[in-house]
């Protein structure tokens, strides 16, 4: 039996198909610049059935980066390197991988000349003669975009590739050298297949319980694994292992089981699926809105070509601004209050009429963290869809969270409500907290 | 002499103040989210007077987790967790640091009352009680946004911080608790005196490049240093180090070099700048916003008490709700276009008009990626600021990057200009690329 604490190869993968990246420079351990290499290159890897084991931020220091270097050769048979190959003494990397394989570095010419012809005109210091040079035994990749040739070649077992920092070198880098070498060195393994899905308006620790309850009722097998990721407007979830068919079970599972408005397959974000509600019916939408003060007019306009169903609408934060800009009547304002139903709906009335197009949303409510009363405490917000010849839904919910979160979860139940009206279907059971 | 592979304390920082930072989750190792905490953690750090000797992203999985953990403490005194302390089953932060020390987990009741009172209402699940237990010996870190309390203690001779991964959860976290508790663990070394600054429209590049040359110019020393911290609408800036007049000497420096628009003493929003701005002149705001879609009232109503100085607005994303909600011509905009001065400076008025308040901003733009032409390319925006009896400023801006980016710097520059104008200053050269 293997011990489970050996900090060695991974439990659950082959050695075969297993990573590390190190991202190399001071500037990623100081909070100067944000890494964006682990997450590109771990997302190719990830596509290309690998297993990342970690990523690394190093700081340019010799003895750690060192560290860092020796340690990924024993665990993993391929090693990313991004970084420091820059023609200054904080650029390390080529120096360390010679060191750490024992050997010398090697002057490319050819390199030099693709590097003296990119330079054209102007003068080449001394410094970047280093970027032509590599350790003895490695082969170089060409840079098309950059000075600094990437170079790969193998250290105890292990495939190691340099690739330089800016994301618009090592990118192309990636995909037209070090792609077709993997394919080479790593023959491809069999169903990867993994199952994309989006949860909305439900906590984490409720989709966990429904994929839980889900899997079991399915008999699906332990290779059937999840992950999930918690973004501003939605949960996106990931069925991996098993067979494809089990993975289709489960999501159908898990649709009947917490509904059709909170569950979707693929990565759909609210905003695009209330876009795709309105182009199915050939609408334009109005909102109004109150104490989401611009919010889902920001998350309609964040994807780009918006303007082929969003209209525009009204920010009525004020009540003077609801009366002046959507005729809700002051005495209607004074008998039930801005966080209302009538109120609501005669807001997303008012959209429609003062804007002529065929739908409109509106939401009220309390985001806190003042203005809370007894009847209705901070988190409580109304909201209204209309669309031209299909009614009008309100809906009241009792959001919980920060000022944010309220905001944020009244912003993503809107665009929903005002989809299930638009396709005519059925919308949530609202009561009880959210 | 010691053994330079030794991969064990840094060569050049005491291990006194060294830290390593863990991000653990799956989804960062896919590809499937990117990794923010490393780079805001050792900004913060570094800020501090600590050396981050890395950073490192791991799998939700047992043994690479438990490994990671084990070797971080033997090399630093401080190691700080970000993750794994949901309530699902691929949260292992809370298991893998007791079985690291060797310890059960406690349930801590009060933590399960502050957990029930948040979901006042609803049902909370028996996954959920894994989120009110910690390591024994540990103490639990206060979380007022989430479900999930942090927790810290002591594991062979390192401090261990475990805190949530949700960023909204764990800054605030960090700089309420996770500051005073390393105040106490690791006393200063001499005068920690900080001095914040916020810069605005500037990249972080030309704010690096600037604060090089002031401190050069006004001679500040070694010790002086600085970090900063990119967010969505602001980089915040620390001076740290060196004596108190010193700090004051760069930061003025500093403010001449770049413009008092875009630096500020202290973290400032652009929004409450606008705000403020707005509460000395006893004016309310109304906003006309096109490619900006809500997010100039999102970016303003996101701060608590928004209703005394935002009147509300007007979002004119189409042609149609330019004419129709502000009396925009629909000949100017065939013939300037809807990106043109001519177009914001005729929003702004119908804004101030419309609504009857004191003060209005327009902004008109192709955020792209579709949309521009070779007069007008991706990034041209338009925007004007209008007072009553104080006129109105227009200013064209050139602006680069993404979507989101351009819509970004573009609700920032408008706020700024309000700002300006309801001030009686100066506004920026706007001419050029920003």
């Amino acid at each position: 039996m293997r011990d489970p604490h050996a900090p060695t190869h991974p439990p659950d993968g082959p050695r075969e198909r297993s990573a590390v990246l190190i991202s190399a420079g001071t500037e990623l351990t100081e909070g100067i610049i944000q890494d964006t290499h682990v997450r590109f290159l771990s997302g190719e890897l990830t596509a290309l059935g690998f297993r990342v084991l970690r990523g690394v931020q190093v700081p340019d220091d010799r003895a750690l980066f060192r560290a860092e270097l020796d340690r990924a050769v024993t665990e993993a048979p391929l090693v990313l390197i991004t970084g420091g190959l820059g023609p200054t003494s904080d650029d390390l990397t080529r120096e360390i991988v010679a060191e750490s394989a024992g050997v010398g570095l090697d002057f490319h010419p050819e390199a030099w000349d693709a590097l003296l012809a990119r330079f054209s005109g102007r003068t080449v210091s001394d410094t970047n003669r280093k970027q032509a040079m590599a350790p003895r035994g490695f082969g170089l990749l060409p840079n098309p975009n950059g000075t600094a040739p990437g170079f790969q070649g193998d250290l105890r077992g292990s495939l190691v590739v340099a690739m330089p920092g800016p994301p618009s070198e090592l990118r192309p880098m990636f995909s037209t050298s070090v792609v077709p070498l993997l394919g080479e060195r790593f023959p491809a393994a069999g169903d990867r297949g993994v199952l994309w899905g989006t949860a909305l308006m439900v906590p984490e620790s409720s989709l966990e319980e429904a994929l839980r309850t889900c899997a079991r009722e399915a008999g699906c097998g332990e290779d059937l694994r999840w992950g999930t990721r918690v973004d501003e407007d939605r949960i996106v979830f990931s069925l991996r292992g098993g067979e494809s068919a089990e993975r289709d079970s489960l999501m159908d599972r898990l649709v009947r089981h917490l509904g059709a408005v909170r569950v979707r397959r693929g990565d759909m974000r609210p905003a695009q699926l209330l876009t795709d509600a309105l182009l199915a019916r050939g609408a334009r939408l109005a909102v109004a809105e109150s104490c989401t003060g611009g919010l889902v007019g920001k998350y309609m306009t964040d994807l780009a070509g918006s303007s082929r169903v969003f209209w525009g609408g009204f920010l009525t934060y004020s009540n003077e601004a609801k009366s002046r800009l959507l005729g809700v009547p002051g005495a209607l304002l004074a008998a039930e209050g801005a966080v209302s139903e009538a109120v609501v709906r005669a807001m997303a009335e008012g959209a429609l009429a003062g804007s002529g197009v065929e739908a409109a949303l509106a939401v009220s409510g309390i985001a806190g963290p003042e203005g809370g009363t007894p009847g209705k405490p901070v988190g409580t917000v109304w909201m209204a869809a209309s669309v031209e010849r299909g009614g009008v839904e309100a809906r009241r919910f009792n959001f919980s969270g920060s000022r944010d979160m309220v905001r944020r979860r009244a912003a993503v139940a809107a665009m929903l409500l005002a989809e299930s009206l638009l396709r005519g279907q059925e919308f949530l059971d609202t009561r009880g907290k959210w």
